[in-house]
């Protein structure tokens, strides 16, 4: 037999993680703190068309109430909310006659964040996603009653227990069934007083903004483990582009910054390329290793990272050791402009080049090229700014025709060029690409890097996109977020409030305890991933 | 929801232990060994016709040959031989490029104790038993490379693995796979050597027997754990039955005595009724705990077992101290005697009625009056010789009609009865039942209880028996023992060689490791649960 060419360890590839910067990471691992949660009672889920995913909830009496399961019978354990942790219960064996449980149990269970995955056949499962990531687990218990503890951790509101085979003579209950929630946030917020912004929000208003934040903080903390993880059901990992948007939240909220810190230090300690590049993603298990993959929008938004954490924290130390990472990024991207100051690349839809996967959203048919070019100006005014910030001369680049540019050189370039080939005057607003596309991304960002002459014609091409019968509209939380920034950045608060309302709202309605990963309110099961039980 | 009648501790409905003898058996609990073994290689399993099970190995190599397995791979690791223990091995991940592996692998691991395990698929099941006792295993590792040990005991020599699911992005090798053998025999046996008995046998036969008796020394060990289990596949568990054979092979060959003292107090210790009646089965875990059903002829045997024990052992205290329980035994099933001194009960065949299970044989046809009349004889005499051995005097029992009857007088009234009413004059040989079948089992139990009246027509009842075509034979090796050793009795040396080379020869031949519960080698796939592979 002879082996396909592979590669053993996770570095090999790719240069080698820098033991300075993990050293200070590892320095701000936070603990993780376990608390124990009893469940709210037992439910059954029954289809509902009224209901956005299909399902309602009929309460079933408590835990206590449990019949004896035999083979082949199931049960929803629902512990209210939604946590990050681990599942244990008490398997008791009920037997009829003589006989102690004499064959072993098998059980399968599965988590739910939401009531349709506990209600729901995984079968026949669609995605490319790999299968293996789906919230189930299949035990063998051999001695009843036994104390059982799922190892693996979970993200769940329900968990649904089936019972794959008993024997004839005996049948189980799920006693003292316990969540154990664990987080490294240790801190808690009020809920929305609204002190300083009250008079003109409506009550109404007001309860749903309590709600919707009540979910994004719990949506943050259940994301805050050792790193800050894009979702604690699947793939738990860090990723620069949610790290600055969890972070952001994290200041105004819980106000923690040594994981931010943590985090920011483990991307400078795992570069993607010996170029400075960094990866997209770091995985801490089992060591800390750069996740293969470096996604061109994320490298650049570190900077905007590191300048949000210097601001809140004031630890400039942390802010000079990591500049020059963070400056790295703009320049290697600034590289990609072509002699009319336009970033230039082959295929910038395609996610397969090696190191150059251009994200923004997860829209397929989003034309990226204008929100690439206006992040990379987002990139070099956060560096503007945390240069100043720390007392740093005017950062200087290496660019295709010069050695040292100043960055303020770069950045006026760039946005005369993005006025000149992406601004579309007889529209009043932001395209992208040879079809001029109209989307949110492209204004949004657009804004977000100050590229209109006037925050009118700001607030103008982002009313006007947001209204246009052609736009192409944003998939992930991720970006509806930065339509959001934008929004605010333009003084369009109100229409920010409308689209929290509208759109996180709608998540909420659809029963989420936590905020998803994609969710359009008009396709609830549709999936980036081609499978709905497979988005988190 | 109301609850139905169940009870919810295994000591429910049955008398609580009995702490004195409870305390002697955890004394003597021996330690268990683990040793730790590498596999031989990778095999294929591939249809085969000639083979008695329908299948061969193919050999693909060495486990360090293996391919980088994707999903819906699998490969099958063969450890040679058979043991019980544990299984470990590194999962370790190879990535296509430069992604490591980026989500958990989900892995289905299958334990064979024979080819057939791991070459067919459990699917469609078929038996009434529990299919949680089917030896396969669904795991999943979130972080790769991970060193995995299954916590699960299995009894195995032959690991199928199967990988559920990785992602795209990489494939898994097991790698430095190893098979921790569990034990608590100590003591080794040299192969045999027919010193004393060897100028009689062909080398062709010794070849034979020296194969037969290296299985066999191997399915002792591997039974030997805390208790002799009857079979380390499945349940695992300790039986008067097989107790008294596992212990009477272990005094010629390994020698121990300290399992076969804590065994035979485990059963003193769990009574199965107030009555004194044994359990046929006890567990260890999670708790010494009676096992819930009762086996006349088991709790018969209990004498022998108690007999054979002191005999080798020496240890008369031991047997004082549990005299009265083994007598207890057949002062029971005496008292189900009727004014013919026979053995008699409502519905014989059925193993639902309370406490009343007679076992015998797995075989269905089986009539089982003769049998358990004449194991009623045999524990009364091996009683006698126990009263004899530790100096006490005759001891008495109550029956139907008398509260003191030395057993002396029982034997005799019962082997008269048996003679009169079992015996058939005319075919030379005991029958059983109102239909006179004709069994082994019936004159092997006759031919063991001494109830002929000479060796001659002890020897020509088994004769014919043997050959006589209408005869009902052994399902068990278990009854396959008892007429071997009867063959022995009636000094038939030749036919107790000649089929034990027919009969756990031809277990060899079709690829047993160690013996199996049940076989019947004209229809080798046959099963007294109705599914091949639930045997053990």
């Amino acid at each position: 037999m002879t082996k396909p060419a592979v590669y053993r360890n996770a570095g090999d590839l790719l240069p080698p993680p820098i033991a300075r910067f993990v050293d200070v990471a590892e320095s701000c691992k936070p603990e993780l703190i376990s608390t124990p949660e009893k469940p709210v009672g037992l439910i059954d889920a029954e289809k509902d068309e009224k209901a956005l995913l299909g399902w309602k909830a009929v309460s079933r009496g408590s835990v206590e109430d449990m019949e004896v399961l035999k083979t082949g019978d199931s049960v929803i354990i629902d512990f209210g909310g939604h946590r990050t942790g681990y599942f244990s219960f008490d398997l008791q064996s009920y037997k009829f006659a003589t006989h102690p449980a004499d064959a072993p149990c098998r059980l399968r269970l599965v988590f739910g964040e939401i009531l349709s995955d506990v209600a729901e056949e995984f079968e026949p499962y669609k995605s490319w996603m790999c299968k293996s990531w789906l919230p189930d687990e299949i035990i063998t218990v051999d001695w009843l009653p036994q104390p059982v503890k799922i190892a693996r951790r979970h993200a769940f509101r329900y968990v649904r227990i089936e019972v794959v085979a008993v024997s004839m003579h005996y049948g189980v209950r799920i006693e003292n069934p316990i969540a154990h929630a664990v987080t490294s946030c240790t801190a808690s917020v009020p809920p929305l007083s609204f002190a300083s912004a009250g008079s003109e929000i409506s009550d109404e208003d007001k309860t749903v903004l309590r709600r919707i934040d009540e979910v994004a903080l719990r949506t943050l903390r259940n994301c805050m483990q050792t790193v800050y993880e894009d979702g604690p059901r699947r793939d738990m990992r860090l990723w620069i582009g949610d790290l600055r948007l969890q972070a952001l939240a994290n200041y105004k909220t819980f106000q923690d910054t040594l994981l931010a810190k943590r985090c920011l230090y483990l991307f400078a300690g795992t570069p993607f390329h010996e170029d400075g590049r960094l990866a997209a993603t770091v995985y801490e298990h089992p060591q800390v290793t750069s996740g293969g993959q470096s996604i061109v929008d994320f490298t650049l938004i570190y900077a905007a990272a590191l300048l949000d954490y210097v601001e809140f924290s004031g630890d400039k130390d942390t802010g000079k050791d990591l500049f020059s990472v963070a400056l790295r990024q703009a320049e290697i991207a600034v590289g990609r402009t072509n002699s009319e100051w336009v970033y230039h690349v082959e295929n910038i839809g395609g996610m397969t080049d090696f190191g150059a996967w251009h994200f923004v959203d997860w829209e397929p048919t989003l034309d990226k090229v204008t929100s690439i070019h206006c992040i990379i100006i987002f990139s070099l005014k956060s560096l503007l700014s945390l240069s100043k910030l720390l007392g740093l001369p005017v950062p200087t680049i290496s660019t295709p025709t010069s050695s040292s540019v100043p960055i303020t050189e770069v950045i006026e370039k760039m946005t005369a060029s993005a006025l000149a080939t992406m601004y579309d005057p007889s529209l009043g607003l932001f395209v992208s690409g040879p079809k001029k596309q109209i989307s949110w991304a492209s204004n949004a960002w657009a804004v977000m890097a100050g590229v209109a002459p006037s925050q009118e014609v700001a607030a103008d091409a982002l009313r006007r996109t947001y209204q246009h019968p052609d736009t192409v509209i944003a998939m992930t939380p991720y970006l509806h977020h930065y339509l959001v920034e934008a929004f605010v950045k333009a003084g369009l608060k109100d229409l920010a409030v409308k689209h929290i309302k509208g759109y996180w709202g709608s998540m909420v309605t659809a029963g989420a305890e936590t905020f998803w990963e994609a969710w359009n309110p008009k396709l609830p099961t549709v999936s980036p991933y081609q499978d709905f039980h497979i988005n988190s």
